[in-house]
């Protein structure tokens, strides 16, 4: 059976937190962050450089871009890129394992894998931040701002990378609307959709 | 729990199967060509010119809006959608059905739908056709002409009776590579996510 599940998603959707309840129902490792960490160790780049980069890239590529690319022959942020992808493949090949992010999609292309995108209504994604964060109904316009800022920069960064399109069917093999029928729902429809998996 | 299900899919894919067997599981009724039939009757129409009518559209759309319209105030194509569109409220009024094609996602986008869009990769869509048929490999280019053919005129339907893009997961609740794992997975998968909705 596939054990190895990517998962792309929407801001907001809850697909990160999805996928940590596939990871915890599978009994196999998840991975988000921690890919950062690993990567840093596998090119000999201080950490906190790393972090400050990765924050930045989605801040504004091309600044951070500019400021630290003079240093390099390949420019940091594919450098970067790289090693991140050296480390999915090492987790790849070391075991089943959820991955959040990072185009491990396009990444493992070749891989046993299986492909989830979760997305679901912009009002929806709101209204379950605010909740989550226990904020009032007025910051709903400020955060359908930043949910739609969000959903752009993964999508630049998913097309920069993979040149693909983010969030279209074909990259994954499942898509999921994770806030029509809730979290324990998708759990349920991933899980029954893999054990026919050979 | 929601039992209206409306089905679009990729030529090949498998979906109308899919649909068929989801009908059968839960017990519900499955329409596809016979809308047009009861269409039809909902608006005095010649049931043959109905069905000539339709298989023109998808033959060239321009060349029998041209012939056929020019005896109507509402261009014939448009009269077809909407008569069919009725007959879509209709039979989810009547109770819980399996639809497929039609818009029927967007037609009854007031209601309490489950919208599944089925997709495959076009090489497998291909080879599934090609056993379907039982047809040999040298059919293989020929065949894949027709699925993209086909697709694209889904797709253009689609654009113009609704303005929403065919195949974007925004449109539906769940996309399914239905050729990944099969289509039982598929039933297994949508039947899952069905058991959550209140």
């Amino acid at each position: 059976m596939t054990k190895i599940i990517t998962i792309s998603r929407e801001f907001g959707s809850g697909g990160r937190q999805i996928g940590h309840m596939l990871a915890e129902k599978l009994g196999i490792p998840f991975y988000d962050k921690e890919l950062i960490k690993m990567a840093a160790d596998d090119i000999d780049i201080e950490e906190h450089i790393f972090e400050m980069y990765d924050q930045a890239f989605m801040d504004k590529h091309e600044t951070v871009h500019d400021i630290l690319t003079y240093t390099y022959e390949v420019p940091m942020s594919d450098q970067i890129f790289m090693a991140q992808s050296r480390v999915i493949h090492r987790l790849a090949q070391h075991g089943p394992c959820v991955i959040v992010g990072r185009c491990a999609d396009m990444v493992l292309k070749d891989e046993q894998c299986l492909n989830l995108y979760f997305y679901a209504n912009v009002k929806k994604r709101v209204q379950r931040l605010l909740a989550l964060d226990g904020l009032p109904e007025e910051n709903a316009k400020k955060v359908e701002q930043k949910v739609r800022e969000v959903d752009q920069k993964r999508k630049d960064y998913y097309q920069y990378y993979t040149g693909n399109e983010w969030g279209k069917p074909k990259n994954y093999h499942l898509c999921l609307d994770s806030l029509k029928a809730g979290m324990d729902a998708c759990v349920a429809a991933v899980t029954a959709y893999m054990a026919y998996l050979g």
